[in-house]
């Protein structure tokens, strides 16, 4: 790692109109985490020490949605939409603090690699006083050409400008730029607004140090780098390619994933080598999965953990503080929340689970329900090591069921259940022959007068 | 628009023996609309004031699917598959009242698109007699190829008979045609069936009016206007390829889709913006979703109504006449049928609501059911606004819960529950100390006698 | 059919690293089958009377899974791995049996085909020594290239002792090789490891042959055939393989998929023709679905039978031992486990039915649960043809209920009921009036105080 110490400035203020949503365009996220914070991460991977935020539209949402989870960043409000440069200079204050290296971002392209930004600080390091991160591509239309002579970058050309000779490169522009600091604020400040939009361009700052005659570099990275999103569609892309390259990880890691593509990884899923995982499972964010963990399919995981061997689903639900430890099972039609479900203990069947502890080894029968809220307040349930509570109990919280403890099928468990102790709730059998065949010609025969209505 | 009068002939009367299905192939659907009611919309949009259908296997069943619905539809009976132009002849009565245009399509291309139509009528009212619907494609083998000269269509030429220049043209026969109804009948009567199958073939009015002296065009549309259904591998294409176009065409119209690939749509889903879609959510016909909605993963909809900024799922089945309004919230394991779930309500857990009115912010605990079939008769449930259902109730319908009520959980509620009262309707608990150890003793004995038979 | 006999040798003593398992890499599952029962069954179509299994690594393992139902399969110990030549010479007992037909598979290549394997013994009918299979690529980089001079293979080249010439060619060594039974042994002995690694490779006996004027050809097949997994990317990539291919043979059966890339079947799925399958289904092993099914989405089945006219889903779980009848129907929500569910039956929403006989016609309410565990043994319930059992009842196992009887909503049903007879199990409903809003204000200020803490 480099020594020199670096700023990275995020430019984030754009309208993102084509998005058509109220959320600022930062803020969609992909894998469960915005755009923004995606470029967050990999300047903090590359080593920046200070994040600068260039915020405008949408100025107070995105600010109150990464405030105090970023740590070092500043917001600097861009007030008007004046270009790049301009959005750069809202930061002038933090780039008058002479970072060795200035690094320059977009707040929208989310699968930006911390590694082309290193690439990108070892240029400077090398003496560049401007990098311009470059991808090649086949199917250049659109993009702004990289225009190289003898090794140096002497200018990025809009397509509209081009001759036909310069459109046929195919190395174009990616957006993001390292500066040195020792430069920055004197390149930023010659950028001038004599263009058709009357916009002060962030690239106008290679031709300007080329006639100031400093070495400015361009470095080659994959396409992804740049991916800007503008749209919905880009978005799905976007996260199409994030999720894409994450599952293979997992697949190499020693993951099975029967069809990869049906499952759906948050930016800091976890999942642990031998895990078994069949089509069609989602996993929200906060998610860790140990090892020899089986997943049947259809699930849905949020802000949970499951321990090693543990056998979950199909159609479990596991939602934020779900504890699922060694062994245990979750079965089909589950919902578990705020519950610790201890070693080896059952939850098989159509049950919820909430504000809960369920002891090691217990087993809680089909159809189960914690009846944890009284409209107003949480309440919790604890069920001791060994208990079986009987299918399709309700268990009203407060509760207490002993460890050892046998609840009988269908009662309703108002008062704590001693260790041991056997408990039943429920109303008394009443059998009346050959009054269910009565019941039945009379709601017939009540149908067919209906019918004739 | 052009004021010139349209009449669309809709061949399907094919047998379509490589759909292997007791259902005509017309009649297949591609989201969630029979094939043969894609062009019948498709021929609407593009003006025709009349459509006739050419039924002949399954007649009857297209027939009953059909009619009514179509509005303007007739239907002509082909007796004999004796070739396209005998078909299109079965239809002589209509193409008799003299329309303007005639337009010939065929029941088993669902992805025509009106767009294409209205060229192909644009070249009659332009003076052609006859406009061929032709597509470009780099891998023609296997099409009858557009012979063109001067601009002029001069015939259509089934692959066999090409020379081999003309096996090297690109652009291919899609079948559908548009004749200027002065000449339709003339043109089509002067077809033979000299041929080796001894069918009369529609293509070979092209030769026909060119020998006739009148003008005949070829008209360029995209491949999938031409895509032929012939067995269910062709269905699940034509499938694909619709929902590809219908979630792009949503994506930029402001809606989030995680994984726009798991999410089916059907012909009529309409969507808000700023709804958030999590993967695997399959719509069935009749939906619509207002602005600002959360679906999470695995939900099933089927005519329903879903209202801005509601919460919907996972695993969240709405049937038909599930009615949610504003800001409610369906959760996991939830289906609702006939019912309407008024704004904030919430039915979170495990629940059966049908046949149901619940009023605006009641609360319905986990695992309740409405019991709303006698096993003859429905019955209906009405639920007051801001009444607490308790966990695991059953509503025995017909019944009354007032507004504000609270049922005690795991109730049975048999009888009205007036505004504000509390209910309760569940057997008495009984502790047995010590009793759960010598039952779990016992059971645990019979197991191990039962294992050493 | 040839009258050759056949031994085939199947390589499956590997450790797999990358796999990073604790499983042997052979019996890493691709459509629910391990890939080496995979590689036996095309060895058993092609017409091997004899198999042998080479093991090593996980021996003990592979032999425990593999045995018994291999039938004729015999184990072979490799005890060092010295090479493909030395791994099939640990077969060296069965080879000297005289075969007429020696073939050589691997245990990691799930999508060989029997038909490529039958190519390769007419080859040895036909008088070829030595049979290697070959693919084409046009990206043969990194795999062995097949020398071949006047139609006669002379040699398997490694890719790093290829000339320039020879590094242009695209047809591959596929590795499955068939040898002429009465010059095996000999061949196979004369196999040397003066190379690199001190290996004994099974390729040098194309060389030996060639150079002992026996006759060696290269028999063309699929890249597929050859496809080894050594991680978990390429078992994914393998499964999906398998999955496009047998989803098109049920499409052209007469399935209709709506999203076919969504349904998950096994090696042993059968569907019978006009049955409609829903996106997102998955089938594990042991499944039969009749014809003209309706399967709705999200579907999970496991050894279970669905017959003629069933509708089921979504939402279903069928576990081993689900016997659906004729026009059954499982709604959603539902889990079936040991039970059969006779001819026009009903269990619509939220249910589970374990070790359970429902009988014709029989409809069982929502939420119903079989309480069919008593934590040590599983009970059966019986219910008769015609019974009606209202919704949220607990049945609690064993129990009988009798034909047309007639089970009030949420009932705790322990006795049996006769048939006809009614029966109800439940507690009297208390209404409390006004007390319902004296709870609520009650539990209101405690929220209240509770927040002010």
């Amino acid at each position: 790692m480099t020594s020199r110490t670096c700023l990275s400035i995020i430019l984030a203020a754009g309208e993102g109109t084509r998005m058509k949503s109220a959320l600022p365009k930062v803020l969609h996220p992909v894998a469960g985490l915005e755009m923004v914070a995606h470029v967050m991460n990999a300047a903090k991977l590359a080593g920046s020490e200070a994040l600068a935020l260039v915020i405008g539209h949408g100025a107070d949402k995105v600010r109150a949605a990464i405030e105090g989870r970023a740590g070092t960043a500043e917001f600097y409000l861009q007030e008007k939409q004046l270009g790049t440069a301009n959005a750069v200079l809202a930061a002038r204050e933090a780039i008058a603090r002479d970072y060795d290296d200035v690094l320059v971002m977009f707040g929208d392209t989310p699968l930006i690699d911390a590694a082309a930004l290193t690439d990108m600080r070892a240029s400077l390091a090398d003496g560049a006083a401007v990098a311009v991160m470059g991808f090649r591509t086949e199917s250049p239309t659109g993009y702004g050409r990289l225009i190289e002579r003898d090794g140096t970058l002497v200018a990025i050309r809009e397509e509209k400008d081009c001759s036909d000779e310069e459109r046929r490169i195919q190395f174009c522009n990616g957006g993001i730029m390292a500066i040195a600091g020792a430069h920055a604020l004197a390149l930023l400040d010659q950028v001038g607004n004599a263009n058709a939009k009357g916009e002060f361009y962030l690239t106008d700052i290679v031709e300007i140090a080329v006639k100031d005659g400093l070495s400015v570099r361009a470095i080659e990275a994959s396409f992804e780098n740049a991916l800007g999103v503008n749209n919905r569609a880009e978005l799905a892309q976007a996260e199409a390619i994030w999720q894409k390259r994450r599952r293979h990880e997992l697949l190499l890691q020693g993951v099975t994933m029967i069809a990869p593509e049906t499952v759906f990884l948050s930016h800091d899923t976890e999942i642990g080598q031998d895990t078994v995982i069949e089509p069609n499972v989602f996993f929200a964010p906060g998610v860790r999965v140990g090892s020899g963990v089986t997943i049947h399919a259809f699930c849905h995981f949020e802000q949970a953990s499951i321990a090693d061997g543990a056998q979950i689903g199909p159609y479990a639900r596991l939602r934020p503080g779900a504890d699922v430890q060694d062994k245990a099972k979750i079965g089909n039609f589950v919902e578990v929340k705020k519950s610790v479900i201890e070693v080896g203990a059952k939850v098989n069947h159509l049950s919820y689970i909430g504000d809960t502890s369920v002891g090691a080894k217990a087993n809680i029968g089909a159809g189960t329900i914690t009846c944890n809220y009284d409209g107003f307040n949480k309440h919790r349930t604890v069920i001791g090591a060994g208990a079986f509570v009987g299918s399709n109990s309700s268990l009203v919280a407060p509760i207490t069921i002993g460890a050892g403890a046998y609840v009988g099928s269908g009662s309703v468990v108002t008062k704590d259940i001693p260790d041991d102790a056997l408990a039943v709730a429920r109303g008394r059998q009443t059998n009346l022959e050959g009054r269910g065949k009565q019941l039945r010609d009379r709601l017939a025969k009540e149908k067919e007068a209906k019918q004739k209505k």
